[in-house]
């Protein structure tokens, strides 16, 4: 075996999914870069996102019980990093997007993004200073250069086109790399020794 | 704008990481892929993980409280895909990775994955048939080729040479592609017009 090093109580999960979180502050929509977000299931369809309780966006949240996922393409790296830099209670966020709404008023939705989830709260966690936000998808949006439709089901481009920005507690972003195979595909054949 | 198309629920997250959770289920150590996962926060260090209520891994974890999340890297992706393929009430996946122990007893560690977190659940949350355990993270270890030590710190390599497993909703998997910034220093020149 090869040896370990510990490294303490590092959360060292990679790679970490970049997203703006949308949300209605006082009237105002306003959105921030953060990486603590993810899956949590598909059927029924939930996502969580975890924010400092006492970040500008939580109060939007915790007020409305609704919150938007905008997922980022590498072009907008700047304005995505900006946007996880400077607090919506010094800047107007929602200046810096072309924003619109879908079926949730209080979600505000990024059209630069290609994909746009509109959320609702169901569960709340509070740990210690973290607010921890599990949401249903109410409605998801595409850009339409990254759907193709065959007539029988609509199908969404590849990560290659979608191009999302990835974090890791390196503090490096990163680009997202070739396809190396497909699910429940690779170890089908696969037998233990 | 560019016009959207309305895909409805589907939870459209991406990247996904691929991670193998380990648990003790009826005293052997059980490995599950999944990419219902993420980060909760740094301080404290937070992840969760969401599983079937009815998956076999499910089961150890609420008896013993506690998981692993094991990263492998691409040149594991034949027993990774393998691992979300079969149960371990069909198979004994304790054979197929050399497993080791840190403090926890009932989170058993894959040694040939790069990064092996132990979590102790501190929040459950029951939604339908999903199951989600919040834990705070124990202790990290990372295999040794993968982190420098420069007397002052531990640096951990950046993701090119951890090589994760990424999933999206099309059913692929990814590598990683290249850095593109830094974090908190894209944005930091950037004035909104």
């Amino acid at each position: 075996m090869s040896s370990k090093v510990k490294l303490g109580t590092l959360p060292l999960i990679y790679p970490i999914p970049i997203v703006l979180v949308g949300a209605l502050v006082d009237d105002r929509p306003n959105f921030a870069t953060i990486g603590d977000c993810g899956l949590v299931g598909i059927r029924p369809p939930l996502v969580s996102v975890s924010l400092h309780a006492d970040h500008y966006t939580t109060r939007g949240i915790r007020e409305h019980g609704a919150y938007s996922i905008n997922i980022p393409c590498a072009d907008m790296l700047v304005v995505t990093d900006y946007c996880g830099i400077v607090s919506g209670r010094d800047v107007d966020k929602s200046a810096l997007f072309d924003v619109f709404y879908g079926e949730i008023a209080a979600a505000p939705l990024i059209a630069e993004c290609p994909v746009n989830i509109e959320c609702r709260v169901v569960e709340q966690v509070t740990i210690q200073h973290r607010q921890l936000f599990i949401a249903e998808v109410v409605q998801t949006h595409v850009s339409a250069e990254f759907v193709t439709d065959d007539g029988e089901r609509k199908r969404i481009a590849d990560l290659g086109q979608l191009a999302p920005i990835i974090y890791a507690l390196d503090n490096r972003y990163y680009a997202i790399g070739p396809q190396i195979g497909t699910g429940y595909q690779e170890g089908k054949a696969y037998r233990p020794e």
